[in-house]
């Protein structure tokens, strides 16, 4: 299992994704579900990844050869695409085509599936974040739903929904993806540190910040019980 | 969908359920899913179910069949049994036998499955809560896991597996049961207004309190209201 978040705000936007991978219970790993494409000043886009193993990372693979191709087009390169809307529907047939392959090998029984957010910000264009289907069709965050989630998404959601505003400060934003990320940790063994942190600052047109949470980080430790602590004054200060 | 929870404390039960039912986003209906046995002084069960209606109505209704029948016997009768463990057993049997004749009217495609909780106490014997599961096998809350969950249990854990321990008092998890449910009805739609809610205080023998809290009930929304500045207020105080 995975949990990925990406919020867009009027200020930037915040990615947070785990990293842990399971074949079965037995057989866990650390993978990065985050990957950075920038092109400092002129292109930036954050893709996260949820699902089969074999389908995201063959589908990013597959996105950085196009990209590193001498004969790259803006049809088929995310870096050279004319919109943020072009590159989510490379993303999208890229994703739905590596999909369809491995269903192919698998029995219909066990077939892989997979989902993506593509964020990013062209020179000259807006913000814009996307949610890509394991069918390669997508939705876009907007004003009304700032952000989006892909994997083990229903533990982390009800403190996004009460703190989350497009006029949420970056600051803030981050401390509620890691709070998000923290109570899903809890909840669902599949879910794993260490973490991927990034921000992208509005117009800067490059990954303003890149941090990885490691296990045991003392910051995030403070963070998870000073929040444990308010959740329970909080909880013993309300009357029935 | 459904949210249904049961907390076993030291003091006693609580248990409390949505009410809300659909076929559909555009046929909604309201039918209780919390159903109470009692002889006080003798015997108390709740049961609480999450699932097709069409399952979990004629499970309860055969459950009582099975009591008023003048031939009933120990073995038929939740209300005979000689243990809670025999109970659940009974449960367990009905629903799975009362899904398997609806699953064969069905297509495979379209199987109705359902799950409850089941709470009671008898005289002479300890407190238990079981969580049946749709092919009638099922597991028992324990001193580590004091709550069980049915339907869309997912919003509503964190807060629970915060503050909810053995020890906690009835008054708290009543608190908690109701925050959880809270998490759960912003979330999802699908679990809806009123609210059934029952205690049953430790070897009193009968539901010591029954309440129905209706959508606008002005108790719940000051609770839900002082939760979310809690939690709003507990956010900005943390630092990262």
């Amino acid at each position: 299992m995975t949990y990925c978040v990406g919020l867009m705000l009027n200020e930037g936007m915040v990615m947070l994704s785990d990293t842990r991978t399971n074949a079965g219970l037995d057989n866990i790993s650390t993978y990065r579900k985050m990957f950075t494409f920038e092109e400092p000043g002129e292109r930036v886009i954050v893709i996260m990844t949820a699902g089969s193993l074999s389908v995201t990372q063959t589908t990013i693979a597959q996105l950085r050869e196009a990209i590193e191709d001498p004969e790259a087009t803006p049809d088929t390169s995310i870096m050279l695409a004319p919109t943020l809307l072009k590159v989510a529907e490379i993303v999208g047939n890229q994703l739905a085509s590596v999909r369809a392959e491995i269903d192919h090998k698998l029995s219909a029984a066990q077939g892989a599936s997979a989902s993506m957010i593509v964020a990013g910000q062209r020179k000259g264009g807006t913000m814009r974040m996307f949610l890509i289907y394991p069918e390669g069709n997508f939705i876009e965050a907007t004003e009304d739903a700032p952000f989006l989630q892909i994997g083990e998404h229903k533990y982390g959601k009800p403190i996004l929904d009460r703190v989350v505003k497009p006029t949420t400060s970056l600051s803030d934003a981050q401390k509620a993806v890691l709070l998000s990320m923290d109570s899903t940790l809890r909840s669902n063994l599949s879910v794993g540190m260490p973490l991927d942190l990034a921000v992208i600052e509005r117009d800067t047109l490059r990954v303003t910040l890149r941090r990885r949470i490691e296990a045991g980080d003392p910051q995030f430790r403070a963070m998870s019980d000073a929040w444990s602590t308010a959740l329970r004054e909080g909880f013993a200060k309300i009357t029935i």
